[in-house]
């Protein structure tokens, strides 16, 4: 970290800044500028925060260094964090493909859906059982009964299932049934639930905030491994913006190149909550392969006019099958071939 | 609800819309315009969700009219909530203001702070006991051990306690110990959260996400009340813009007048976390009640360079005796006078 | 347009509104809901601004249905512009690079990088002569100097110029220099200039405001087309987020399925701006060809570190060298061939 | 400035960057840390760029300490710049009224709205006569013929005009006219305009971009300034965010003590365009005078159902007076009186 002092600042108030450092176990290395004192501090420094010197009238700026997030940071694992779910892996040349309806509403809305995207190539199943609505009287999901359709679709299928937990009891009921907990947007700062995904042996895909910096998106997931859960997956699904007029969110795919370089961890593309609207996804779905993303999770649904919650982004299996085939051509102008079917054999 | 066509839309089309309307109970009318149709759909459209309509491919546009928020709207206490804290009313003729410092730190740190706020007119006491952190590695706050303390100085001065819950189980914790719930920024969209909030038979001041809209605010405090719970607050804390050099939030007094004519519920402006840094606070504490704010909310610390969390952004003392002042004379011409002692009796 | 009332709206109310209409030349067409009216207005509305009705207190919504931009909407061209530029087409199914320098710095600088972006296959030569800088004391370009420059690099090479005016003087120097005109981000709205531009014989494009909606930069078009040119390009460059530590800007590629929904002129990305740094910006440009867009704008330098400005940005030759080979590939899965040579007869 | 390299840098790389300090003529003290070097650079730093280091692929961070505003900097007149119009001053200790209506409409509609602002206190008029419009097809103001008016209404009531420039042409045009030129928020950054600005002897009120950072703002003053001409005024409008539902624009009133903490120049807060909505114009207004605001600019018209433009959030004559009571004793609690009379000598 480095403290840099205004212009006019004296020795005496400079040596008060070092003396504070010192205090905390640290070294304090001073150079006097033309008009300013710049003081570089050494030693363990991961932990301390710029708030300790900010209270000093006469300090005019603090650069961090060296970046808070230690676990995702891309160095500790430069190759890259593979997740298997069963034979799948997540992370790897492959791009998968996740994909189902926005909530599961009954049986045969699921299954027929469920069916529908593994003929056409997903490789594993999304669905919401407890829905986070805006609204306390919208729909708000089937709850034990929609887990229960979810287990019965994946072992039809025999794809893994993702789904959504809000809270800590939901995250227990869900623990044996589905494959990877998704954590949405409005909860990437639930710190309480945060630390309970730490302790649980089950991957986590956890979305960034609608208005999360990559680095608190970062150090949300820093909380998770911190607590000993490795399996931690990254989803950009649309920030917020200024303009709202002709899609819901802002896709952030500028992120993907950002979060390659930054960490390890597999990052995952959700073009139908980054978009909000269906002539929107597919696009944007091939954009955010093309940009980088490891996987991507889509909203499909073979009558979004009845559809419970966000019949407007869902696909049509049609336009799903369409999307499939230009993924699987732009997958091999990349290197990265789409896994159309779970291997049969754990990768 | 209002259903507007594109262009060129035909008779037949416009005629499936009419049967979905018809089909949900609803009354069609039907305006053939120059080269658009609009449909308004009249009975009982409270619940129906825009959704309905967005995948008929040939609708441009869907307007609704009347407000989601049902029980936080003006109309249905025109006159404005008040909301009792033993003597003290929060929503009436009288400023409130709240002090204490960022985290509770020790019993020496919050004795010395909470006499020095109560000497100058605060008439609550505000600390938090558990802190969301956005890193994992910085203080959480003292916990159980923090409530205690904070019982202790509500104890002795006779102020009414505000305190963070951050989760249900801190929550039950903190019914026996404080006198309001504070719900902050990051889970403002815990719908889980917010449900058992409705639940509680205490006050609730719900602090605005970084970046939510004025309508998601308010439908977040509606999940509480339509929970049972009437006594909410709601606390504008500074939104996410794009310049974070000078300042960390942009206090956002746009909000105050903006819910004035919104919503019934009383209205706290927090120019401390709104801000971040100490010599905007006392300005902006000012212009919050110009703009029309129920109360304040301000973090003052009496060593801010030792403080745990927040040190930048908390006033000394002496700062908030000179705020206290001027606060007093504003209040004066805007015929709301600062309170500044608990009333004897109940108002 | 629909006028939408308050609740609780009385008849005498509506009639004012209603008489207010027909003084307009319109025809009113009121529907009593079961709390509020609602006013169609029929009759050319095209030009009627919402501002008419927004002083009755009793009116609580007002309607657009039309779209604001007429010439720029895409049914007045639902095939989509092509804008030729020699023999170039820009809009048409063939991909267009725009590649090189940022600022023109020199006879030497410029050759160099003209011939290597020639060589790899860009068909249109970049380079500012008059550069907008956010401070008056960093380099302002080269001037007149840097467009005989170019037109030296064109007549070498054979390639088209684009190059960007900051005002009417500028604009005027170009007209025999350069084949199409920038107009950057920061004189999106520089209505002035816009209006000079609509009667010149010549491409323009026009880059995106940094906070601009959608509708605000078709609208900037609009003053173009509706002076009378009609060889307007738009220019996606990025938009200004709450987040810069990792990138200058925000790509916005929703943006890019949003306008070819929305209007027939031909889009450019920029992920050189879009990004602000070197590594971001070939997964960018693969993604901006695969969300849609017709043509790429990219910023090449032989010697980053040199460069007068934005050298962070500036791909190397050999990193623009595999960006177009990628870019080749992907051209062939998407079905839009990547140009890269210019024909020897126009299209 | 300060650069700081990556982890693992060696010290051959370190060499190249000190190299490259030295050519600047520049010296660099390096300090090496635990895993990381930093590099302080000492000398005439001001006219450094940050891009001069980016491109080396070990640099992780470059620091300016010095700020890019020189003359717009505070501490080069700490007193604060006061700006003489006639026998005004704006950036004293009285607070000044500018009002009128947006558009110059008629003659008699800006003689009666002129004489009722002055009849309650404002001391300068406001009144465009070129209006930037993001139509095409929107009124455009009345040009000379208003700027003509405007002198009459100036000469009748004796307060000094602020009306708005929006090209060099015009601006020549009211140089015989006006006594404050006003540049609007989509100027901010026309460069060739702010250079012309800064030849002219005459006040400049520069409007902050919709998205403009707070220094990007300074740095556009900056030009104006070191042009020759230091008359600028800084005026606050309201800057874009992610929710417009409810308001135009956002006034963003922590600018107000952070430039108070930055710069000397004057500030000029726009509750009208900064909200858009009468009703949210007077409570802002008086929280921008709390907040250190120095003058405020307010429409005003007395029939703003029949406006050209902007009626929605024209104050009537009658709330104008209600706020000037308000603001006049707000002004004596601030110990800043608000001026409702153009004194008879120069200040």
């Amino acid at each position: 970290m480095i403290v840099v002092s205004k212009p006019n600042t004296t020795e005496e108030q400079i040596s008060e800044v070092v003396h504070k450092i010192q205090k905390l176990g640290l070294i304090p290395h001073v150079v006097r500028g033309q008009n300013q004192y710049t003081i570089s501090i050494l030693g363990k420094t991961e932990k301390l925060q710029t708030s300790e010197f900010a209270m000093f009238p006469f300090i005019e700026n603090i650069l961090r260094i060296s970046k808070p997030f230690k676990l995702a940071y891309k160095m500790t694992n430069p190759e890259g964090t593979k997740i298997k779910i069963k034979n799948l892996e997540i992370g790897s040349d492959q791009i998968i493909m996740m994909a189902g309806p926005c909530s599961v509403e009954s049986e045969d809305q699921l299954m027929r859906i469920a069916r529908a995207v593994k003929q056409h190539g997903a490789t594993v199943i999304r669905g919401g059982a407890f829905k986070p609505r805006s609204s306390p009287y919208s729909f708000q999901g089937m709850g034990m009964k929609g887990l229960e359709l979810l287990k019965m679709a994946s072992e039809e299928t025999g794809l893994p299932i993702i789904s959504e937990a809000m809270d800590v009891e939901g995250l227990k009921m869900m623990m044996d049934y589905v494959d990877i907990i998704q954590i949405g947007a409005r909860n990437m700062q639930n710190f309480s639930l945060l630390k309970e995904l730490g302790q649980i042996d089950k991957p986590v895909m956890l979305k960034r905030g609608m208005s999360a910096t990559i680095e608190e998106w970062l150090m949300s997931a820093e909380y998770i491994l911190a607590g000993g859960n490795r399996k931690v997956l990254l989803c950009e699904r649309g920030i917020r913006t200024f303009d709202t007029q002709y899609s819901r969110n802002t896709l952030d795919l500028n992120a993907i190149p950002i979060l390659k370089s930054l960490t390890h961890l597999p990052i995952v593309v959700d073009p139908s909550h980054g978009t909000g609207y269906r002539h929107l996804v597919s696009p944007m779905a091939l954009a955010g392969v093309a940009a980088g993303g490891d996987a991507l999770i889509v909203e499909v649904h073979d009558k979004p006019d009845e559809a419970l919650s966000d019949g407007p982004q869902a696909l049509l299996p049609t336009d799903f099958e369409i999307l499939m085939k230009q993924l699987s051509g732009l997958g091999d102008v990349l290197s990265r071939p789409l896994l159309t079917q779970i291997p049969r054999k754990a990768a």
